[in-house]
């Protein structure tokens, strides 16, 4: 019940139950060896603020996009209760373009083409309203822009960051700068090795926690998650699938689910991280059971329970 | 106190305490970034006999060896009470030869050489008071010949199979012949995936389900492994090691540590297959730690007991 939250009203005001989620609204366009499709919602902002109205919160999000973004798009954004106060439309703009394709085992995915277009020197200023906000996820982004999102921050109460091999290369200091202020950092385990230059996971983790975040999620696609802080480690299962139409934000799916019910249940203990990463893996399952966020669309929060509770059973021993 | 065998007397007579291990004994050379050692203890029997071993359970190995074959390293085994009855020793004969090297990162090992020697040819004959035995454990070896293993045994209660890409590749009809006679098949992911053409794991599983074995158990390293039946589906986890030395017989470990354990506790449920598999893992765990069955050497009980809890805490949610 608790958990419930979109088809009842959102308690704005509550600061515990609100997230602010920073990241990208594009336009994709994804082929798979089945299927392609083009200008379809997505950006590691969407995945991850619907993945969390799953969740009782209220998910504000802040990104940019241009006069050409679908007007439906946006509606569809709010009748999830997604607050678009933070979405910037640049009317004579064109929105972010990603284009990406994938081969036969979902393994690889080249990137066809990235337009930035609006995205290109966009600087996010938080909304008054935003700027108490607890819950930050801040997806995949330059890392001094993720940094200056918290320090406008008044109110941080868990600051969540995600980010990619780019960073990794080209923005090594602000990188760094960037760990000092994060409590979580999400990142996929071949990012953990080319971040420490160590290929055994466990221990690269255990190197990254001396950067400054408090706790090191590494995912690991099919093979679930693992979480480690100075005292817990946790092994997250993956829920399987056992048809995968598109894997396209299934790590902001993965974050966003983590982050709505952190929100929803107002604590962030080992024990509600452990859960919370669950149902992240539960939302994320589904959203690449289809192609852009059409699965999420008909996904019931009854379903959600389901899963989660067959991956209670899959790691009892 | 129910599975701590090795220090105490076995229990031979007892059937559902026995085990039979069919696999190799070889001298093995092995090299790392780190190390190089040469004509160590190994093969796929001597691994699995001696996790095994640290249950309380009768193992009985079925091999060959050469003249050549240090007794001292046939002395170790009787010292963890490995029964060496089926162990031929061809005394104007060359003990099987392995050559393996690993990258820096585990990831990748080359065969360097394979010198078959005494067992090419073997026709492994089970003693006659063996083949009673109630648990039996066959290496990855020629389907044709671990099928004329399982048709010696005159009281099987659970027969486990491991297989190789080669025999996939190679020996398809007799692998499937083979299958129908197991209870449980042993593989890792990419064998899984070579065997059914799947890249998706799950339903590769699901298909080899269909070649006859009643449960597909999935190695996938350090993610741990998989089990699915047609009505159940587990995760079981990896213990995280931070230091490896040689992974050289964790896969055999694996499944000599689950067989050891079912044959202690008596029962082949779902209950006790799982905790058998984590016992497995956390056996594994310990093997690659050291080179050759060095790390085993030293593993006290009460090790194995604190990774396994250890592990229960991983995996709480």
């Amino acid at each position: 019940m608790l958990l419930m939250g979109r088809n009842e009203a959102c308690h704005k005001g509550i600061h515990s139950m609100e997230i602010l989620v920073v990241g990208t609204v594009t336009l994709d366009t994804v082929e798979t060896p089945s299927r392609r499709v083009e200008d379809v919602l997505g950006g590691s902002g969407v995945y991850a603020a619907i993945a969390a109205s799953f969740f009782k919160c209220h998910v504000q999000l802040v990104g940019v996009i241009g006069g050409d973004f679908p007007h439906a798009y946006t509606d569809f954004l709010q009748t999830r209760g997604i607050d678009l106060q933070g979405v910037k439309r640049v009317e004579d703009g064109k929105s972010f373009r990603w284009g990406g394709r994938y081969t036969e085992d979902f393994n690889v995915r080249d990137t066809l083409f990235t337009e930035l277009n609006v995205i290109e020197g966009f600087q996010p200023i938080l909304p008054e309203t935003y700027k108490d906000t607890p819950y930050l996820f801040l997806a995949n982004n330059a890392p001094a822009l993720q940094l200056r999102i918290i320090e406008q921050a008044t109110n941080p109460k868990l600051v969540v960051c995600d980010t990619m091999d780019f960073w990794i290369n080209e923005e090594r200091e602000a990188l760094e700068a960037l760990f000092a202020r994060v409590d979580v950092l999400i990142l996929n385990d071949s990012e953990a090795r080319l971040l420490t230059g160590d290929a055994n996971l466990v221990r690269a983790a255990e190197t990254i926690l001396r950067y400054g975040p408090e706790r090191v999620i590494v995912k690991k696609g099919e093979h679930g998650a693992i979480s480690i802080t100075e005292s817990s480690y946790f092994n997250a299962p993956a829920y399987p699938i056992r048809q995968v139409a598109d894997p396209t934000g299934a790590g902001d799916s993965f974050a966003g689910g983590m982050m709505g019910y952190l929100a929803a249940v107002g604590e962030i203990s080992e024990a509600a991280i452990r859960s919370a990463m669950v149902y992240g893996a539960v939302v994320a399952s589904f959203n690449i059971e289809d192609f852009s966020i059409n699965r999420q669309k008909r996904v019931q929060f009854s379903e959600i329970s389901t899963r989660y509770r067959e991956l209670q059973d899959a790691v009892r021993f």
